[in-house]
């Protein structure tokens, strides 16, 4: 196959990451009455929506974590230049992780004040190990011996990803430990790892 | 017409496919609190998360169906290269039933556990069935007499679709006499017969 | 400007059509079960789905004139090279436009059925003439004395689109005078005037 | 890196422009029928329509506005050939306030009837602000020293840019300060203060 094939397999995928993140918004939703239906005053609606910050805060992360994730997609996607049937398979796994993402995120926002419940933390968490797991299969099974990529390979930006890659999951691992322990800190600590791996020069 | 109509064309289609296969994740709702409006506990949230399985089921089942429609759309479309006004309404209706889909899967969601309710898989059944004939017709029309493919046609890749999609047609009408009978294997027979699509070498 | 802005406002506009398609699922609501909450029996579920008639004409009618807008869009800016800042506006009322479809098909499903009450199709019909008379201003704008058009112009197309164009309008307010007195009977003047737009080489 | 990064981050902004202004319908909600559920008569749902106006308004403006957004997006980006990590970041921050326009538009929605409460113009002139403010970051970090411009740079168009960029935070400080005295003339300024920056020409 020719080069046109990741072209709209990109395409593709970044139509998804776009809607993806757009969606987030719809999570958002700032009280402007109280129960009575009448209208919240100066103060007052100042107050509810500094309330809403889990929300706020859930919405930032996500936009950066799949903001991130299509950086790294389009990063990985600068070498491979051929695509088949299996290439398609793993983006599609991927793409489904992506947009699963607002869903432990929108559990998570519930149970961020009551961290001695770590369900939610650990689910946010595991949805980020699954998908730090597809990137890795995904760009294995492309770079493996050269298999997809061009050729004209850049084997100095191939090599830097794979290395970055390497201990991708491991991390993810820990993250899923602190989950278990602590729900701020494990939100915090995904955020860092998905910066981390947008980084460009990270060995 | 030249070469970038079949471009605009398959831009707008990965738009819709894009935004289709994101809107499935609109139908996930995990619950967080019981009907008084407390949060459940840990054991309790992973056993509510559980009791959605048919919900998570059909997600991976509608995102892999529409993921799969994407790769043979794009497959078919590597072939095509002009357009007309007929092809244009092929695509719309082929595109229409794919952003159908949500709708008898969320049905099926529902009955999917009182399988003497055949209603709801015959509606799956029969969308899936209606996409195979739109895929066979836009096909067959754009390549009776290498209509509207390109001038240097691979004849052997044109020649694979076409046996593939020849029998397209009959196994989902053996899809729907299963669906008659029990949903959960249509269900899986419907997934099986969109995997098989999507392998590139099947005669 | 070089054709590049053509380019990028075809993708945004492409992006908008497709979403705005899409989106239109989100009106189809199928009931499944009565009002005690329990799930509906095959012949009762037939019959419920068959009671969303005006729902399922609706999406049907919507996307299909959403997908033709879409095709007379495109057939315009394959003679439309260069764009300028009213260029942009003009387009980004007739998105509006587009992207507006749903409301007025929303409300016309619910009076389909009291003819007597032609409020909600005078807003469809009037939606519909708003869209024809912003493709006429668009078109005579771009194409008046070949102002956005590209060097060599395809003369020929040029002038069946502004011969096209030129009734649009007129026609488009026979069909606000037929929503005055019949609701149904201007949706299927509204649908067939889309249909003969979407044809190529009517005069 | 090479022009293609800059083309598949205009496509994925391109992406979320056209989701996030199409999203903007899903806002308007049209009533049919009175409070027992009866559908309302003629001249009911004109008056029930009119009353929608400043949902209506809402719904024009920030279509406009995020219209005029992409424009603004698209001319920069003209100028912009290269892309590196930091330049990825500022344009998902920027995109993520312009997916994040629906929120307080809708606030501004309720509130607009109550011009001496005037929190919603507050946090919607100060969105504004800190969009005008990171397109200010992103143009200048791109611009600076001709960083991530193209070799053969339009430097007529880079300076007319950078001088119609020089005041545009100072007047959204303006546009802050009248938000805090009277919304409507807020509301108004904002809109004008777009099209000012949509236009070409402007100092």
């Amino acid at each position: 196959m020719d080069e046109k094939d990741t072209n709209r397999l990109e395409a593709f995928s970044d139509g998804v990451f776009a809607v993806a993140i757009t969606l987030l918004v719809l999570d958002i939703k700032l009280p402007y009455a109280d129960s009575s239906g009448k209208l919240l005053g100066n103060s007052e609606l100042w107050q509810a929506i500094f309330e809403q910050w889990p929300m706020l805060l859930a919405f930032v992360t996500s936009f950066f974590t799949i903001g991130i994730m299509w950086l790294n997609h389009h990063r990985i996607f600068k070498h491979i230049k051929h695509s088949d049937t299996s290439l398609v398979f793993l983006n599609i796994i991927l793409l489904m992780l992506i947009v699963f993402i607002p869903v432990p995120t929108a559990l998570l926002v519930e149970y961020i004040t009551h961290p001695e419940l770590n369900t939610a933390a650990l689910l946010y968490s595991g949805t980020f190990f699954a998908m730090a797991l597809c990137f890795n299969l995904l760009w294995r099974y492309a770079s493996y011996k050269g298999r997809l990529l061009g050729q004209q390979v850049d084997m100095d930006g191939v090599n830097k990803i794979s290395r970055q890659y390497l201990f991708g999951p491991l991390v993810y691992i820990i993250a899923l430990a602190i989950a278990w322990i602590n729900t701020p800190a494990s939100l915090i600590f995904n955020l860092l790892l998905a910066i981390f791996f947008a980084l460009p020069d990270t060995p």
